[in-house]
């Protein structure tokens, strides 16, 4: 059994971003040389969602209107920022986005669908943020 | 360490279907010879979910009436349907049920509670699916 | 290859309650010796969720009021509940928050980030609950 541990770094130029990381998944499963096991990506931020879904523009659009819907930003609106934070908000959007995704390696490849791409979603950024991969296979 | 993989496959007769497969996931644990480990089951499409909850008729009527409230079926409400696509509400649901489920075997069995039942849910089907079953353990 | 098992259990004073478990589920890890792999952390009950997020007693109110506003507890709003149950809303609740953690062990520590916390959250207690707590690794 081996395992493998890397950490993604990102400080996103706007507060709310979405980021595409599927290639650079796929080069840390290289990297490592497992071939048959689990992979696990998460934030290590509470503000912030690792998910797999369609690389379609417009649905990124339509994500984040719909977060803004369903937990609006008004700073207002929830306790949480009685603490001086503004971002309970960030916090709701990446319960409906999840945290983390696990994914399958098969002969040494991310086992993903046609459509499948990870991505690591922002939801208040401008500072230095990671995301943790581990790997456990052979 | 032992691997293994398996894949089943779904063609619904209806766009939206709800399908109960904790024996087939069972069935693929007897066949791996996995006593101890982890299963992860992901359908390969990023409009279902795999999710654990009731095999109960009336809970899985109240999800379909639901995930209609938190994202409408309307095509004209999102944008990733100018693409000429009309399913991305199918897209946000399998957000709200997730994508994967990750349960442990314990003496070669799925561990789960009493009530606890794996599903397919399929939000856009009447065409060919995969569910991908990936085993690690020993 | 090594696997641990082990379940916590839970009979909570309110029906509704979040308690922060990361100091039980790390002295599991400590117990196990297991250094490097992953592990996983569901409630074997299907109206509860075992998540990360920020322990802050403002955003756990946060949540409450927002999990009421998404799936409200009205029992008549409900097709489960004519089975004789009144908890429809848990099931919901449970979905939004999601089943399960998995989280990567590395050097023997449950390798979160700075404000990374688990949490058991109950939707339906009052009654003998169990959670699950699975590692695998070396």
């Amino acid at each position: 059994m081996k395992t493998h541990t890397e950490y993604l770094h990102f400080n996103t130029a706007e507060r709310i971003e979405f980021i595409h990381i599927t290639d650079d998944v796929q080069a840390i499963v290289n990297e490592s040389g497992i071939k048959e096991g689990l992979i696990l990506i998460n934030p290590m931020h509470i503000t912030a969602s690792v998910y797999i879904n369609d690389h379609e523009g417009g649905l990124i659009q339509d994500y984040q209107k719909w977060l803004k819907q369903l937990a609006p930003m008004d700073k207002d609106m929830w306790q949480h920022n009685l603490t001086g934070e503004d971002n309970a908000y960030a916090h709701l959007w990446r319960t409906i986005m999840g945290r983390e995704s696990t994914v399958a390696i098969t002969e040494g490849k991310l086992d993903l669908g046609t459509w499948e791409r990870l991505f690591y979603a922002e939801f208040d950024g401008q500072r230095d943020k990671r995301v943790l991969v581990k790997i456990i296979g052979e």
